[in-house]
C-alpha cells in the first residue's frame, strides 16, 4: 500500500498546530499566496500584519507565551524586513518558524530575471544572509525529503529555543508528501542518561547545596527557553531560599511567595555578595540584564544551571538537559539537610510624599504605584527605554509575565509583541490548556518614541478584538538616549503626534463594547482616577492612556547616568 | 608640518556634504550618538525617521534625486531594520551610504556580552549579512586609514551607483584622522581612452545606425545610475528617433518631444519588433519592468549602452564607461547619414465616455485622467500596486521625475521615498543648481495596503513641512495580490482604517498655512473638483486625497490576470 499522502504545506501547517502554533502571522506575496491558501484550512487563524518586522515581532511575542510561533513572509522584500525581529528572538532564544514563500524552481532554475531579486540570477543570497539569524533552515527543494527537513527545522527550533527559516517554492506548495509523519507529534528527543557525568554533577550540587549556610535563587529569562519553569518553581517553594530574578526572568516566578524578592539589583548586591551559593537558572549575563555587570552573581559561589550544562566555577558538566537534571536534583534532593537563613534586605526607598495637583513622574514613583492595576495572568510588556527600567520596580501578580528588554533590545518590538502575546493569551484561555483567566488583559508600557516606530500593529490588535491596554508615555522623544548622551540633542527629539487619536485612526468602532478607551494622565490624581476608571480596568479591546511626563524624567538607575552627563558638560564649560 | 587633522566623524560628514548629501536620514542609537553630534556640525540637516527601514527608504529617495543619499542607524537593531531598503537599493542602482555606529572596541575585542548583541560575544554577524547587498563595506578600525577606507567606499558606491556601508565604533568618532583629502571633492576616475576597443565599438554602434533602416530609441533606467541623462537626451534630439521608455526609464527623458512615444508597452511591440535596430541605453529587462519578458526587445537587432559595457548581440566591448562612450559617440555622428522614419503607432485605447455620478476606476482610465494635475519639476512616485502599473499610462512635464515599481517591488518603500526624493526637491531648489522650481511638488499615488507598511513617515512629512500631495487609492486590500491569485481570500484584506485621519494623528497643524488639506474621490464629479482645488494643487505642506475605488479594479493589464484567475475557477468548478 502506497504511504498517505498530503500536500506538503498541509503537512507544514498540520506540523505547526500539533505545536500549539494556533495564529500565524505575516503578510502575502506573489511567492506566498499559495502557500497561505492552506492556513486557514489547517485550522489556524491567519493574523494579516501591516508589516514584516511587525510579523516577526507578533510571532516572537506569541512564542513566548505558546512555546512556538510562525510568520509567513515573501521572498527578498518580505523576509528582509522581518530579519531584525528574527535576530532578536536568536538574541533572546525564541523559537520562531520563519517560513518564507520563494519563487517557482523554474524561475531560480534558469536564473530568471523576475522581481524581489537583484536582477542577476542570483537567488540564494537570502539564504545567506539569514543563516547568521537561525540555528537551521529547510531550503526545501524535494518532495521526498521535505517533511523530515521541516521536521528537523522544527526539531531544531524547539531544541535552541531560536528561530529556524523554512523555504517553500511557489510550484511546490501542493506537490504530494509522505503523511505519516503526521501520525506522532513532534517532540525533542528525550534525553539518554549520562550515568557517569549525571552523578558527578549531581554529587557535586547536593554538596554544595548541603554545605552552604547562605544560599540562594537567582531566576534568569532563558528558564523559559530551556522548559525548566516547573521545576524552578519546585525548588524555590521546597528549599524556602531568598530568591531573585533577573530583569529578564522577572515574572517567571511567583513574586508573591515570602521568599521571593522581587529583581536582583544593586541595592541588594551586598546581600548577594554575601551569599556562599547562589543557585543560577537559565543565566542570561548580558550587559542590560545585569545592571552593567555590576549584578552579575560571583563564578565562584554561583551553580549556573543551563540548557545541557551544570557550570560551577569553572567546572562544566555538558550533555545534561536542564529540565531532566532538576527533576534528578529534586528526586535526591533531601529538604532536611538544607539551610535555611532569613536575608537582611535594605528596605524599599521611600517614596516621596506627592499631592495628587503633582505632576507624574518616574523620579516619584510612577511605575511602582502602577502594581496595583496588574490582575492575574495579565501580561506586561515593558518597552526598552524608561519602561523597561521601570518594570523593575512593580510587583506583579500570578500567572503573570512580563516582556522587558534584556539584550536584543530593538525599540519598537513592543507593541507587536503585545499583539502575539495577547492572541497567545486568548488561544491559550480558549483551549484552557493551562488555567482559565478570561479577564486578563495584555498591558503595554511604552514611549513616545519607540510607539512610533511600528505603531500601525496597534490595527491588527483592534482588528482582532484583542482587549489591550496601553499606556503611552508622552515625554518629547527618547528619553534614555538622553541619559546616555545627547541630553538636549536634536537628534533625540521626535516628530510630536497626537497619540490619543491612534484608536480612531487605526480603524477602532466609534461605539460598542469594543469602542477605544483613551484617558489622559498628568497628575498623580490623575492616575488615581484612571487606576479606578472600571472602563480601563475591565473594559473590552484597545484602550490607550497618555502619560505625560517630564522630558529629562527617568528611573533613578538611569537619572544616575544623566547626571553623570550633566557633570562632564558642567566640567567641559568650566575649563 | 605635521598634517592637518580633523575628527573622523567630522571627516565623513564633509565628504558627504562635497558629493551633495545636503540631508542625512536615520535614527538615533546607543551606538551612533556620538556620530550624530557632528551632522549638523558639517552643515547637513539631520533628518530622524520613525524607523529605520524608512530611513532606509527615504534615503533611497533622496539618493535617486540627488545622485548620494546616506543614513546613519545602529548597531544590530537599526542596521538589521533597514537591510530591505538597502537591498532595494542594491537591486535597482541607488547610491547609499549606510553608516553604522557600532560598539566601542574595548567591547568588541573583549567579546563583552552587551546589549544589541547575541550575548555571545560574536561582533561580525552583521558584517557578514550585510555584504550580500553592498558593494563594499569599510569597518573603520584604524585611524591612519579610515580617510582613505571611507573614500573608497564612496567612489565604489558613485562607481556602481549602489549602497555601501560604513561602521564606525563608538570611541573611533572623534579621533583625528588626516584631512588633506578633503581639499578635493571625490569623484569617480576619469576613464582611460581605450583606444583598440573604442575605435571597433564606435565602427560598429556608427555602422548599424547608418545602415538601418527603421532604427529606434529605448531609455531604460540604468541610464540614471551611469549619468548618461544629458547624452541621451542630445541623441533624442539629434536623431529624432522613434523613442519609448521602459516603465523604469520613464520621467528619465522629456515626454514632451515629438519622438518621444511613452512607456514601450505589448500594445506597440509590433512596431518595435518592426526595427532593424533598438539603441537600448542602461537596460534592465527584469520581468516586471518588460510585462513579463514580453517588451524585451530583441537581441538581434538590440545594441545596449550598459554602465561600463556596449552590447550588440553576443558581442561585448568592455571596459567603456556609458557616458564617455556616448560623448564620443555623439561626437562622430554625422547626422546626415541618419535614417529617419515616422512610426505607425496604435492609437491610445479610447476611454469608455463616464458621467460625473460614476465612481471612479482604474479600469475606466482614473490613471490618464490624472495627467493635468502634475507640473513642471513634480516628483511622481507610484507605489507597487495597480498605482504602478497605471502610471505607465500617464504623461508627465518637463523635469518632472518618477519613482516606480522596476525589480524590488518592496511594498511600503514609496511613502518614505516621497520624504527623501522631496526633500532632494528641497535641498536642489535651495541651491538652484539645476532649475528653479519652487512650485514642484511631490505626488504620491498609493494604494491603502501599501500606505499600512510605513503610514508613520508622514509624521516626517509634517515635521520638515514638506510639499507632498498624496493621493491614497481605498480598494480594500492588495487588490494587485488578488490579480494575481486569491481574489476573494482573507489574506488579502487589510484592517480598515480612517485614512484621512492621518494627518491630524501624525501632528499636522491644525490652521495656518501649513494645515492639513483633505479630500475624498468617489465619482468623477468629485475628481473634476478635488484637481481644481486650488488648495490641493497649490497648497503647503501635507495635503490628502482619499481615493474610493471598487475592490476589483485595476489598470487593464492586471485585470487581464485577473480574467485569466477567474477563467481557472470557473473551469475547476464546471469540472
Amino acid at each position: 500500500m502506497p504511504p498517505h499522502s498530503i500536500a506538503l504545506a498541509e503537512y507544514l501547517f498540520a506540523r505547526l498546530r500539533q505545536l500549539g502554533v494556533d495564529s500565524i502571522f505575516g503578510l502575502p506575496g506573489d511567492y506566498n499566496l499559495k502557500l497561505l491558501d492552506y492556513v486557514t484550512p489547517a485550522g489556524a487563524k491567519w493574523i494579516g500584519n501591516c508589516n514584516e518586522l511587525n510579523a516577526g515581532y507578533a510571532a516572537d511575542g506569541y512564542a513566548r507565551i505558546r512555546g512556538l510561533g510562525a510568520l509567513v513572509t515573501t521572498f527578498g522584500v518580505g523576509e528582509l524586513s522581518a530579519v531584525n525581529a528574527i535576530a532578536g528572538s536568536y538574541a533572546e532564544r525564541v523559537p520562531v518558524v520563519h517560513i518564507v514563500g520563494t519563487p517557482p524552481r523554474q524561475s531560480q532554475e534558469t536564473r530568471a530575471l523576475i522581481h524581489h531579486t537583484f536582477n542577476d540570477g542570483e537567488y540564494d543570497r537570502f539564504d545567506r544572509m539569514q543563516e547568521h539569524i537561525t540555528v537551521t533552515q529547510a531550503i526545501i527543494k524535494d518532495h521526498r525529503t521535505a517533511p523530515t527537513e521541516i521536521d528537523h527545522a522544527l526539531q531544531q527550533c524547539l531544541l535552541h529555543s531560536r528561530p529556524v527559516r523554512i523555504t517553500i517554492p511557489d510550484d511546490m506548495v501542493s506537490l504530494r508528501v509522505a503523511a505519516e509523519g503526521l501520525a506522532q507529534k513532534l517532540t525533542v528527543p528525550a534525553p539518554i542518561p549520562q550515568p557517569e557525568v549525571e552523578q558527578q554533577a549531581l554529587r557535586l550540587v547536593l554538596d554544595r547545596i548541603y554545605r552552604s549556610q547562605k544560599p540562594m535563587i537567582l531566576v534568569d529569562g532563558e528558564s523559559r527557553a530551556f522548559g525548566i519553569l516547573d521545576e524552578v518553581d519546585r525548588i524555590v517553594k521546597a528549599t524556602q531560599w531568598p530568591t531573585f530574578t533577573s530583569g529578564f526572568g522577572k515574572g517567571l516566578v511567583n513574586e508573591s511567595l515570602p521568599n521571593v524578592h522581587g529583581v536582583y539589583t544593586p541595592a541588594v548586591k551586598a546581600f548577594v555578595d554575601s551569599c556562599d551559593l547562589i543557585l543560577s537558572f537559565g543565566p542570561h549575563y548580558s550587559t542590560t540584564n545585569s545592571y552593567q555587570t555590576a549584578t552579575r552573581p560571583r563564578s565562584d559561589v554561583t551553580i549556573d544551571v543551563m540548557g545541557t550544562q551544570i557550570k560551577a566555577d569553572t567546572t562544566i558538566f555538558r550533555d545534561l538537559p536542564a529540565q531532566q537534571f532538576l527533576q534528578q536534583l529534586l528526586a535526591e534532593l533531601d529538604v532536611a539537610r538544607i539551610p535555611s537563613h532569613a536575608p537582611v534586605l535594605p528596605a524599599p526607598a521611600t517614596l516621596p510624599t506627592v499631592s495628587p495637583s503633582d505632576p507624574v513622574s518616574q523620579t516619584a514613583g510612577f511605575w511602582r504605584k502602577l502594581s496595583p492595576f496588574f490582575k492575574e495572568g495579565d501580561i506586561v510588556l515593558a518597552e526598552t527605554g524608561t519602561a523597561g527600567y521601570g518594570a523593575n520596580d512593580f510587583t506583579l501578580p500570578l500567572h503573570s509575565r512580563l516582556f522587558k528588554p534584556s539584550t536584543w533590545l530593538s525599540i519598537g518590538y513592543m507593541l507587536p509583541a503585545a499583539l502575539g502575546a495577547s492572541l497567545a493569551q486568548r488561544d491559550r484561555i480558549v483551549q484552557s490548556e493551562y488555567y482559565n483567566l478570561p479577564r486578563a488583559r495584555t498591558v503595554l508600557l511604552i514611549g513616545d518614541g519607540s510607539f512610533q516606530l511600528t505603531a500601525q500593529e496597534m490595527s491588527t490588535i483592534i482588528h482582532h478584538k484583542l482587549d489591550v491596554v496601553v499606556f503611552l508615555i508622552n515625554n518629547d522623544g527618547y528619553t534614555i538616549e538622553r541619559c546616555i548622551h545627547g541630553k538636549d540633542a536634536g537628534y533625540n527629539d521626535i516628530t510630536p503626534w497626537r497619540y490619543l487619536q491612534a484608536p480612531s485612526f487605526f480603524g477602532a468602532p466609534q461605539e460598542g463594547e469594543y469602542a477605544a478607551h483613551t484617558s489622559t494622565i498628568r497628575n498623580w490624581g490623575d492616575l488615581d482616577s484612571v487606576l479606578a476608571d472600571n472602563n480601563l480596568v475591565e473594559g473590552k479591546g484597545i484602550r490607550m492612556v497618555e502619560v505625560f511626563m517630564p522630558k529629562l524624567d527617568a528611573p533613578p538607575i538611569l537619572m544616575g547616568l544623566l547626571e553623570r552627563q550633566k557633570t562632564v558638560e558642567e566640567r567641559k564649560h568650566t575649563v
